[in-house]
């Protein structure tokens, strides 16, 4: 049974992002693996926003597990909006669930799971108390 | 609970690609889109199999969802192995299940749901019975 | 002999663009080729200011050669500018010239030869009159 | 006046790309910044021919400069094979000049310019002897 589309109001936080020619595909249409990249997009700045950028987190961040559903085509030229909220805070993981929009429709859904590294031995660690407050206020 | 580690043994349709720099990231990893790619490259070569390529084909293939695990990082330089199979069988509609190895070992796995489409009305279409029979010889 | 780095002031047209995780490469920064796809957006977008979308062009517009000089390196994340001007107008092509800007500072420059094609026969054809008008305004 | 199409002879050096269903878009053809990327796959082979994978070179290797000439359209699917020659050798930099073959087909050429950097300085640096006789071999 299929899922019922998101509505904009479940998203406490927003990506805005523009498709590129060079995210269309021989069916006229934008990417699948584009798709991909702005849903990874808003990850980032979700992540972002309660960790800092890439290069000064005190821990990292990966992705362990996504599930894309796409409702409709994307075409160029175009914006898309991508709306992202923490839908599970785990110990060592959350679990990030978007969807994205053109001009207000819902073109698809996606739920990610990010396992928190230690950034010396590349394993599993719990999230420091202070980011996990800082995604308990995303959820 | 995880899905074990696919075995190379369950697959019965192979693609080979190969890391591009251009696939890497930040991280210093192959990008999980780039990921995304190997897998729609290993698709649509099983889906030409049966159905030949895009500009030929009677029915259209649409991606539908995939859900992808990572279970490993892959770097620059190296050769993929996507293994594809149909494990699913619907009436319009087929799942594949994939995995990915690098030098003998899973880096990860992915399940996609392709749905045919009518060429004119852009509608889910049943398969054809030829199609059908195509696809159940790669389960 | 290197060329001077362009000044903002040079060119009458402007597309913003934002650096995606998927842009950078295992050097850390931005990849070259992505940075070929934003100004691949800013010819887009230049060229529909005149032509209108690729769907809706009374001619066929394809990139006959590129030359790219990369100045300086691109960090995720970040916006960029690309600025867009025609700086040379043939009969059935134009030569685009364009830089590209991060916080004001430029990173490099492109050289672009777009031929204009007939969509049936897609061989090379005269700018209408109209259009040749259109780009003569953005030089 | 356009340089003739280069013959296969003219290069010692050969890279093998497949192309991805996402190299592809709206035009229907290889994207050309998806044909870029295989420019540079042939340009890191050839590089790491003489200095070794990215993570392991003594000194680093930048792109300064290319030009790209498309001479004819590539369609997915299909496999395009990268010649790659040094065509110039300075002291701290080198000229790769490529073509990019699908079935026996010219489609393209690129000429590239690389600079070898000090890895901790990330200043021009000159080439080793070695690695100038490494590069000497492949002109």
């Amino acid at each position: 049974m299929k899922k019922p589309a998101p509505d904009q109001h479940d998203f406490p936080f927003w990506t805005d992002e523009k498709f590129r020619i060079a995210d269309t595909d021989l069916n006229g249409h934008i990417n699948n693996n584009a798709i991909g990249q702005l849903y990874e997009a808003g990850r980032g700045e979700i992540i972002s926003s309660v960790l800092g950028p890439p290069a000064k987190r005190e821990i990292g961040a990966a992705l362990a597990r996504v599930t894309i559903d796409y409702l409709a085509e994307a075409h160029y030229p175009g914006m898309a909006r991508i709306g992202s909220r923490i839908s599970r805070l785990g110990t060592s993981s959350i679990t990030i669930s978007q969807a994205i929009f053109v001009e207000g429709r819902c073109l698809g859904m996606a739920d990610s799971v990010i396992v928190f590294l230690d950034k010396a031995t590349r394993k599993s660690t719990p999230m420091p108390e202070h980011v996990r407050e800082g995604f308990t206020r995303l959820g």
